[in-house]
Parts: C-alpha cells; structure tokens; sequence
C-alpha cells in the first residue's frame, strides 16, 4: 500500500476541512471542502461524513470553521457563539454520541484555558480582544486535532496487533465498515489489512456486502480497492458456506459496542459470521479502541438492539425490493456473545478469555475513562 | 387462506398455458396466455417461470402447445416435431434438469403408447392418420397434466406432515421461495405455511430476503402476501440475531438437493439460519419431495456449487452497488450438513436422524426413481 497515495477520510487544509464525500461512493471520489457551519451541518446530516470517531474529529474541526466565519470581535462574542455550536453542531445527529462527546471536549478544554478566562470562566465580559480570540481559535484547533490524532493513533496500534494476531491468516473476511471511511485514522477492522499490506503480507480480504445500508459492498470495498488490496464483496447470507468451505482463514469485525464480558454488540450480520467461524474452528477476532467498551453495560442482554426503519430493507439502489404489502423487520446491531469471540483487538492490547478479566484489566490500564471517541 | 383467489403458477386453459409473469414480480401480477413455442421458450428463458417443478410441468405443457400450433398432419410429422421440441422446450435452461426430465417423460409416453404405433416405434412413415394425431395429443396432454398433478400431490403432502410439526411454531422464518411459485402445487417450504393458514392456525413468517437474486424479498413476500398470510422480509444477516433473540419458533427451508446422509444442498444463506437455528436450540426443518433425494451422493462433500456471475452481487435493484474495481464472490448454494437438521419433511413422511436409514428406508418405499420433477 502506498500510503501516499490515499485520500483521507478528513482533513484540515489551514482554512477548512477536506472530507470525502461518502454519499458518492462507490460510484465516484468527491472531495467537499467545508468552510462554514452550514455546510459541516449539512454533511453530518445527510451522511457525507459517517462512523463515529470520523464524526468527533469532524464535529470539532468544525467549530473552528465556525469561529472563522463569525469572526467574534470578542472573547465573550466567541463564548457565545461556541455554547450555539455546542448544540447546532454536537446535536446534528443525536445518537452519534461521540460527535456531541467531541464537541463537548473542545470547547471546554478551549475555554478553561486560565490565560484567557481566569480560573473561572466566570470572567468580566470585557476582558477579551482580538488577540485572545486568536488564542482561543489555537486552542480549539490544537484540541480537534489531538482528538483526530488519538484516534488516528488508536486505529494504528490496533493495526499493528491486528497484523500480530492475523500473521497466519491471508484470505479474511469482514463485516459492514470498520475502516478508515469510518474513523480518522485507517479503521479499526480494516486496519489490520492495512497493516498487512504496508508490510507486504498477501491479504485477500472478503467483504460481506452488509445489507440493508450495504456498508461492506460500497465502503470497505471501496476503500481497500483504493487502497490496492484485494477485496471481493460477499453476500451476507454466503459467507458461512465460504468459511464451512475452507476459503476463510479468520474473521475480524469492528463493534458498537462491548460489554464488561465480552459480549459485542456490531452491525447487524456480524453474528452470523461468527457463529460460521465457530463451527468451523477459524479465529473470528473483535477490533475495537477500549472506549468502546461499556463496563457499565455487564452483558450482550443488557444491549439494547436500535430497531431501524423498514424502508431500507424494502429498498436496495434506490429500487422498491419487496410486494407494497409486505412487511419488514430491520435490527440495525446484533449481538454476538463473547463465548463465539477469539480475542478483542484494542489499543490496549490484545484481549483473550476470560473477557471478564482480561477487559477489566485492560480498563485499569488504560487512560481516565470519558472518551467514546473509538466508537466505528 | 381462500384458495380459491390464489392465482395458480401456471394453468391449462384448454388450449394454452396461463403463468404467472414472475418477472413482474412484486410489483404487478401480469398473466401471460402461451399459445405458441417461441412464447413458451422465451418464458422460459426470461425466468417468467421458474423452480424446477414449476418448468418441469410447463415444459410438459408446452408441447401440447407446439402440436396444436404446427398441427401436423401425420403421426410420422407428429413425432419429427416433437423430437425437434425434445430439444428446443427441452433444453431452453441446460441447468434445469426437471425440464428436460418432464419433456422427456411426456413425449415418450406418448410416442410409447402401443395402439398408435404398434408394440416398436419403428413404424411405416404413413400409418398415421388425422385421428391419431388427436390422440397423441391426449396422451401427450394427459402426461403432461399428470406430472403437474403429481407434483401438486406431494407438495400437499409435505404441508399436511409440515403442519404436523410446526404445530407447536407460530413466528417461523424460511429461506429463498420454494413455493407455489416455484412448483405446480403449494411448494415445499411454503406448503407448511399454507396448510397452517388454512387450518386456520396462526402463523407469522419471516422470510429472509435471499441477496443476491432476493427470491425471498421479490418472491416469497409476493406470493404469502397475496395468500393473506402474514410476512416479513428479513436480511440475510439479520435472521441470526432474532433466532437467537427468542424471536423465531423454527426455521424450514426447501432443498435443492439431499445426499444420502441427509447433507442438504439450497440456497446459500440456508446455513447461517441453520447454525444459528442450532445455536439456539429451535427447529431446523428441510422440506422436500423424496425425488430431491440423491442417493448416489453419499454427502454434501460430493456436491459441487455452482458459481454464478459476480454481476449478481455487484448490482440490486438495477444499480450498480459496488466500486468498479472490486471483485465478487456468488455461489449460488450452499451445503447444511445433516448434523444440523432437525427432520426432512417429505411427501413420503417425516424422516429423522439418523439419515442414512431413514432415507434409504423412505427411498426403498417410495415410487420407482427416476423422477426428478420435485426439485426447487
């Protein structure tokens, strides 16, 4: 892989974000160049950028857009405008958590900057000027970054253990997007063929298509094919005869999120794979940043299953599927139990059974909780 | 169910074949009256019939309807055009094996019959008459009409022992269409289904919709609908996680093929299900006439999968889905062993584990072979 050669999924040009436009794929590679609120809104919106860690990157860069093109004359006109694009921003798609979660840390972390408010942020209303304006924008645009760069950096280290841990394995399968289109880094799942890849390891990786929304047959395809790694896009329901067949030497999937046991929760299909890799006695491996671990949540039975509209299943290339009369059920997420799981693949390491142990470990180790900015 | 209002597959109108255009399937039920060979054909061809019990009985057919368009006026004229339909109806899908096994069946019947041609068919070219061409057609017509109805027979046979041991299932879910749709009776699977409505048992079907054709959401949907019978499309992937959710009472599929010891070749997609039908300890249920039975293949090692073109994944709904430069992997089927089925329903009873015998004692009762007319 010639790592040059790859568009990033986001990027701050100076002036403004450079995103892929995802609506457009697989179809064509369009880049949006983001200058104004309304336009980094609108992209949350209507999906040109999606998956979660790629949204707080996102969502954060965004309010130093916003503070550039307000161009407050005050601290206190900044203050102001940030607590509107607190929620303008952070809320433009309310079940991303991490966008609103990334929102939430760059501006606190901007405006609790002593040297620019004092202690409190109680502070005289006109104690700023333009140049404190100026400071207050670098420490935004400092704090976006360091959001996108420990994300980045969470998908690199999952690549590097992913790599470890697949060493044996050339033909892979994976499920929906748990790549580089999704985070600001290379992915978490797909990371480990990145890494494969820039090693020089020979990596065949086996898309499921991953209906109703087809994430695996119009995103990863598309970005490890842009990539230069080998990709075939699979129907859902044909990748346990593959891996019941011999063709699939292991199994890695992103998640949703992972229970204190082990229990993950990932987009829906991802089950069956696992039950297939199971019965076939191939690896079928998790890769996830630890912030998407939910200890508070001890068991997959505490999960509970976002239930999404018919429509997307009644529809497949903007064509009507199904009879008018039909009826459809659409589980957005399926839970796979931790008993079916070889191991979870963190930034934190390599997890292995017992996950009630292992997991618990690795969240003492890890940093002060309050990130879900790895959430694919 | 008020059989009464349910359109038949496909029905002798006197002089004719009336089908059902199952290329207008979902959105509009068009009737197409076949009067002449190229019709015929080109039905054939275009899949406005399919399953291989439902082309058997048409192709049968469909040689009534060449006799009565080229109206021969000798039996020696009879019998040259219909060793040229042998061919032409006969072999219009190579892979339909049902096809040519019906064309075969029926034509020589009616060329064996005694009193039209003496004990040898090497007759004198001009013993034919006006007369005996009519009865030619009767015999040709009376076969034809007997492979439909036997093939109608088993498939009630299979819904009476289906209603038997679903009797305790309500919420089922099944795989592809092996239907009405797809045979001359009430299908195989879907028999169950409709012998349950028409018990006036309750049933809710969930019907996984079977990328990359989507028989289940174009096909199975469609004719359940039409039947008032209650149905829901599923994705593939998403059937494993309400099987292990609780959500399904039993899983029943029809088959493509059945080796001796009870490894079942369908639709690929079948086995998810049937792993997971396994992991969660419900019913997992193959339904199939004893003529899918092929008992010269000890198991599902012995069965080779067809691999249909990558287009069939790469597109839906007429669109293109996925990235110019992926590949796509499309086999057509998949093998369930037999360690994962609960019981083979077939129109010579319900045949459990182990396999090996209870096949070979079902077979060993059942009719002469030769008839592969039940496969779906």
């Amino acid at each position: 892989m010639d790592a040059a050669a790859i568009t990033p999924t986001l990027r701050w040009t100076g002036d403004s974000i450079e995103i892929i436009d995802q609506t457009r794929l697989p179809a064509e590679l369009v880049l949006l160049d983001v200058r104004d609120v309304a336009s980094a809104v609108d992209a949350i919106e209507r999906l040109a950028i999606r998956g979660a860690p790629a949204l707080g990157a996102f969502g954060a860069l965004a309010l130093v857009v916003g503070l550039d093109e307000a161009q407050p004359d005050s601290l206190d006109a900044a203050r102001e405008l940030l607590e509107r694009l607190r929620h303008e921003i952070g809320d433009a798609r309310p079940t991303a958590v991490n966008l609103r979660w990334a929102v939430d840390r760059t501006i606190d972390a901007a405006l609790a900057a002593p040297e620019l408010f004092g202690a409190s942020t109680n502070v005289d209303s006109n104690s700023g000027s333009a140049g404190s304006v100026d400071e207050l924008r670098r420490r935004l645009l400092e704090e976006a970054l360091a959001i996108g760069a420990e994300d980045a950096r969470a998908c690199a280290e999952i690549g590097r253990l992913g790599r470890e841990v697949l060493a044996e394995a050339t033909v892979i399968a994976t499920h929906c997007n748990a790549g580089r289109l999704a985070t600001a880094g290379i992915g978490t799942a797909l990371a480990a063929f990145y890494a494969k890849a820039a090693a020089g390891e020979p990596v065949r990786v086996l898309a499921a298509e991953s209906r109703p929304l087809l994430q695996g047959a119009r995103l990863t395809a598309w970005e490890l094919a842009d990539a230069g790694i080998d990709v075939s896009v699979v129907p859902d329901g044909a990748m346990a005869s593959l891996i019941a067949g011999g063709e699939v030497d292991a199994v890695i999937v992103g998640a949703d999120r992972i229970a204190a046991n082990g229990d993950t929760a990932n987009k829906v299909g991802t089950l069956a794979h696992a039950l297939a890799a199971a019965d076939a006695g191939i690896g079928f491996y998790v890769a996830a940043p630890t912030t998407t671990i939910d200890a508070a949540v001890p068991s997959g039975d505490g999960i509970v299953i976002e239930q999404r509209s018919p429509d997307e299943v009644h529809h497949a290339g903007g064509q009507r599927l199904t009879p008018e009369d039909a009826k459809a059920v659409n589980p957005a997420f399926d839970v796979t139990p931790a008993r079916l799981i070889t191991a979870i693949i963190t930034d934190a390491g390599v997890l292995r059974p017992p996950y009630g142990e292992s997991i618990a470990q690795a969240l003492a180790e890890a940093e002060p909780a309050g990130s879900e900015a790895g959430r694919c």
